[in-house]
């Protein structure tokens, strides 16, 4: 099993996978682990046809008359291979000394997001990537019943450079048995200037925002996508949901539609402008409602959910770790224009 | 000249950096601007003879009677020809509305290691290893004169993996006029833990690890070197001075000799264990001592330089952005086994 480990100045948790438990000689320039997976071999566990080669699927979006693991599928959900966490009883928090850990509990489930290897989501219909968003909600309500689960992270990965192992188009979620740091972070943040602005600091930016106009990349009637001010990467863009909610758990049919929308819309523009680049899309929300309460913030009022998107075009490097300051080479209005536009730099 | 732009949320600064402006084309896969760095045309700025490419040296380590941007030098210092702050006056804070921002002062300097391309630090001497460090704390003291400086950041990224983006051994030094976030959390957390433990915690731990032995890699009678409790990244190290203080400004004569061996020792094991891998290194100090006199930490007393040695052998992905989580596929006691013992993994 996993351990999770807390460094007690920062506050940070990390987890020691045992799963992937990895010998210095795996980390050599050869990589001969990563020569050796089954994609470099040319099959890929997330094919269509291929379902017996995962884990039994948690959950799929399948045509009638189709059976668990077998073809048929649109959005199959399984639990991650070689998991960072694994399902348990609510672990207890240990201390001895300057050290505090637990077991490593949690959930990992991957979300192939549909059967064709070479469909990656911005290629998709907007119904299918309706589909794939209402899944994660899905997901995120199945997992918060089991209230030990505080956080539930939906995150994608696409291209090796931005962490993906396969190149099947797929998401994934990781539940954690804490709040994590970033998430708190953010919530108190937000809780801060609630308490300055008597109103939801999100809702104030996507107002001002849609009117000064120069970061915003797209807007429809239940989301906008606006680059944010103080961008850490070039491109890096944020979606909103218009209507105030702390929790992407509770997006409204109606707005799935909007959100598909935009997506399909922003990241055909990252195809357009950056040639397809490795990307990180990541959903903010509130902690699981029915688990946390005992933050001293309202995340209710104070907290708006929203998804970050990130691709991977510059190197995290010395000073950024150091420091936590970011050096973006990309002014946010600039790269807001271009992303507006859709126009590649050539073209501009 | 570069702005610092602040994200209300996380507290967050982000340096947009007018001097490497740059259009989507340019982070298109051929990277033709890659291709056209004067290293890939087999020349090197930074290699003796090249003096005259690099902006005029602030300071060097030079035999007598040479001249300044001649040959001749052991360490050279020079201000970074693509900076990304720009020396001068203090920066007013601007605010409006939801925006806070400063113009982009401080300072980045360039510490050219060796004159020879194919020296990297762990290939020096340890009289010559010596010599950087004492360059280091010599820039450190000049640059916090100008007390606008409120920290100043020494950091190595070696490997292009690591950010580097020329391959001659050098480090680099950036002043901030604001105190990074990161250096603020652990100076908060370490105060917080002081208060508790009634003394640094960074002393307890050195304590603690010492006599448990598991994480530790390297000690001598000045330094040690252990792989944390909870370590982010697989093989990552930290280096503590035995002596307690904040400031590595201030570190000894004789204590630099310690410092340097242990450099050469743990970087050696880093080649001998794992094929010679990129790598972040970077100094955790307190902030410019003479300036910064509003924290309610008692720097002095809960703060202990050190550094962090980070190989870059995984990939920051989005479980990891989204949550400030890290997944560490080696166990920090195994890490510190192959360490300590400098064994590669084929022979263990």
């Amino acid at each position: 099993m996993s351990q999770l480990r807390k460094d007690i100045i920062s506050g940070r948790w990390v987890i020691v996978s045992s799963e992937r438990s990895k010998r210095p000689d795996d980390f050599r320039p050869a990589q001969p682990a990563e020569a050796k997976t089954p994609e470099a071999r040319g099959f890929c566990p997330f094919c269509a046809g291929n379902e017996s080669k995962t884990p039994p699927e948690v959950f799929a979006l399948r045509a009638d008359g189709t059976r668990p693991d077998e073809p048929g599928w649109r959005v199959r959900v399984v639990p991650n291979k070689f998991p960072a966490l694994n399902r348990g009883p609510a672990p207890a928090r240990r201390d001895n000394g300057l050290i505090t850990w637990m077991d490593g509990v949690g959930v990992h489930e991957v979300v192939i997001e549909n059967p064709d290897h070479d469909l990656e989501l911005a290629d998709l219909p907007v119904d299918h990537i309706r589909a794939v968003l209402k899944v994660f909600q899905d997901r995120i309500r199945s997992i918060e019943e089991d209230l030990h689960y505080e956080y539930v992270q939906i995150f994608k990965n696409k291209g090796k450079e931005a962490g993906a192992s396969l190149s099947h188009p797929h998401s994934q979620i990781v539940a954690t048995p804490i709040v994590p740091k970033r998430i708190k972070e953010e919530i108190y943040g937000a809780g801060r200037l609630q308490r300055r602005y008597k109103e939801c600091i999100f809702c104030r930016i996507i107002r001002e925002e849609t009117e000064s106009k120069e970061r915003m990349v797209f807007r429809n009637d239940h989301v906008c996508v606006k680059v944010p001010f103080a961008a850490r990467f070039p491109f890096e863009m944020r979606v909103l949901p218009l209507r105030h909610d702390a929790y992407f758990s509770r997006i409204r049919d109606e707005e799935l539609d909007g959100l598909a929308a935009a997506l399909k819309t922003v990241l055909g523009r990252f195809k357009a402008i950056l040639a397809d680049p490795p990307f990180n899309l990541i959903i903010h929300q509130g902690p699981n409602p029915a688990a946390h309460n005992h933050s001293e913030v309202d995340v209710e009022k104070a907290f708006h959910w929203h998804m970050e998107i990130i691709p991977v075009l510059t190197r995290v490097a010395g000073f950024e770790w150091g420091t936590g300051f970011y050096i973006n080479p990309v002014a946010p209005e600039t790269a807001a224009l271009y992303l507006r536009e859709g126009i590649p730099g050539s073209g501009a």
